[in-house]
């Protein structure tokens, strides 16, 4: 049984990942928030998963050294200077960054590269997510993370190729555009579907998250995958052998 | 077995009603085009189907007088003053005039107004179709249609309800809106779903068009039922016993 | 706001529906579990609402009478006999007896019955349900409840029509015929969509349960409403206006 | 422009190549049915595609040797001594065989194993295929094809695997098993669907195919791609360059 460290286990996320830890068979080894400093959790602990702020990013990542031990960082809005401390410490440290700890996200958004770049223009792509009535932004970062994974494949850039909000006259489909939707209501915590539509026959890839636990479990799951790892920065696809 | 005669019956719909008459076990009767007139149709047929165009409905209107036959207006484009017409029409003949043949599309309004009249506006609703890359509008008729049916439920009005396209910082989802959201692509010819999404549940009410054949078959269904009626205007729903 | 006691308040139900009390703005007024004596409960409260046992509810019933005080009863396993006893309850206080307190699935139920009334024979009508890996039977009873609801709608009984666990060289589908599918996996609180399906043409009516809180909720949305009403027996379905 | 020739042409499959050839912007090089010699024809097409049956495959392979034309070979029912003469004639000339020529169903089977071979034992697969009413056994060939991607993908066999037909007192789920269910109703053409379902997340990977024209079509595509291959044996996969 590993012994877990959260940095950041205060908010909701680290008092998930903390459930998702016993939840795993794992041992939690405590937990920091705020200005506190991860040395001695670094110390007592086999591995840390750090979902804290970009601000503490630099002091996590010099305790997690220091202790010689790995993380796995899920903090979000990083800037590329955090990414260069993050490369860093990937020389002595094993460390695995990701936007999105869901592995069934993670694994659709491989399946989507694949099938598009595989299937010619002739297939129309669309992208389509529900979300609860209380998120402020649409299309979801994860319709937008398939969204890339879909360009990706067809070896397009997506600024190029999105058509979002589609209302009104709007003419004929372009070919090539990959369009967005976005549904709002009630307490759902995120559906998204990828459409491939042919002349006769369509393919849809799509995922259903029954509530935000994906996200700590596939935290965890990272956690145990990186044990053991040498030093170096690793990703969530890795975690699914992609 | 009904003879039942078409007015426009070189379009694609005039063509796919033929076959439908055939398919429904009813005779078709002939038809005539553009500026054909009706009179000897009328005096052929024991009803008329009209899917021509506005400028022709008057016409064609006092040709079933005449022959006292009742007549199917599908005809789209009509305008305050082709109502009128109907209406006086229907003091002699039975009149069906409908912009929706589907008899599932109407079944679903009536499902989507029923259910919209029982459930809270803690149900958000939200109405996403997807057509054909060729489609050059947004959203569908048919999506407008079941938003009527839905605001219609509420006893509010969709014009003031209704929110489109929604793209980028957009805010919390407003209580008592309802939302619309556009697919295009491949030769899909009409998936529509209406959703219900409250705390922990959902239901969806949804219909899909294999092909435009259900829009032919549904204007025979309707000339059949209107075949041996007092005269009167009727509509798409009383088909179905609504 | 309205004093809510629970009996059978230590099950998992009862929990839930201590937390969804509070969630809907009410008190809750305590409660009692296993042989404990309903009395000074529904002393205490303004209603009471029992997930306990049939064994166990003639004393409860007794308790609200003697203390003139609505009753929600959701006990499962009821038979003959207990029903007798509500009917008879009914005579002195508001009664309301269900085996589903799921406010959607009561819906969806109406919507159903009212589809099938309304489509002919050539409507194909087929009932697909999803559930978690524990689940040890098929179809769910939420399932045949809908069934229920459709053979109802058609005026025919389930148990004449039902078609169960398709497999191997069943022959062509047989008209009237009503079928089931059961899907088992993962941690699925519940999908269950009734599909009616023609030539060229699909409606299907879908409820999707996100968590198992949703019979907690309707069970305090049947007491809100139960408030006040006259002594009775009444039914979910009423609850929606239905 | 390539000229396709059509063996088994007066078949509802040989008439809808023919169209599929002209849609494709190829040109069709005539048919032949039942005894026909497929010598001539042969000789005037560039290029053989063959629904006809398998009495009549050693006749159609020995005349495209004759003619060095490559064939695509569609015919289903084949037995291991069909396979022999169509490895026997692929040392000579390009021959495709394939038992199902849609695109869209070849590129799913692909993310259906890809998705399995991933996943752990901790998500749990179930394929729903829905189909007219006409249709006499379950599940689908289709579903089964699937199913067989699904196992591979696993490196486990289907025969092992597969819960068909669940119904009644069934336990709870069996982890490692693969669950079947059918729906039949209507004029679909066929849906299919690929569940995997864990702990509060699901993937789905579905195809819906319109009509039977995915099936022409992938045959007319599988005719382009063979055009110019060196001999061999080659299979659908290959076509999406899988």
């Amino acid at each position: 049984m590993a012994r877990i460290g959260i940095i950041g286990s205060e908010g909701r996320m680290g008092r998930a990942i903390a459930e998702a830890i016993v939840a795993a068979g794992e041992t939690p080894a405590g937990g920091i928030d705020r200005d506190g400093d991860a040395t001695p959790l670094a110390e007592a602990a086999d591995i840390l998963i750090d979902f804290s702020s970009p601000g503490a990013l630099e002091a996590n990542l010099d305790a997690a050294i220091a202790a010689g031990k790995p993380i796995v960082v899920g903090t979000t809005g990083l800037e590329e200077r955090h990414h260069w401390l993050i490369d860093s410490a990937a020389e002595r440290i094993p460390v695995l960054q990701t936007g999105n700890t869901s592995l069934g996200v993670t694994l659709l958004a491989h399946l989507v590269r694949e099938a598009a770049s595989r299937l010619g223009d002739d297939w129309d792509i669309e992208i389509v997510e529900t979300h609860h009535r209380m998120k402020v932004d649409a299309p979801s970062g994860t319709a937008l993370l398939l969204g890339e994974a879909a360009a990706s494949g067809r070896q397009v850039r997506l600024a190029d190729s999105a058509v979002r909000g589609r209302d009104g006259i709007t003419g004929a489909r372009e070919a090539g555009t990959i369009g967005f939707a976005s549904l709002r209501g009630g307490s759902v915590a995120g559906d998204h579907s990828v459409l491939f539509l042919a002349d006769n026959e369509r393919i849809s890839l799509s995922h259903l998250a029954e509530n935000r636990g994906i996200f700590s479990r596939g935290a965890v799951k990272a956690a145990q995958w990186l044990l053991g790892k040498e030093p170096g920065r690793y990703t969530m696809p890795e975690v699914l052998g992609l």
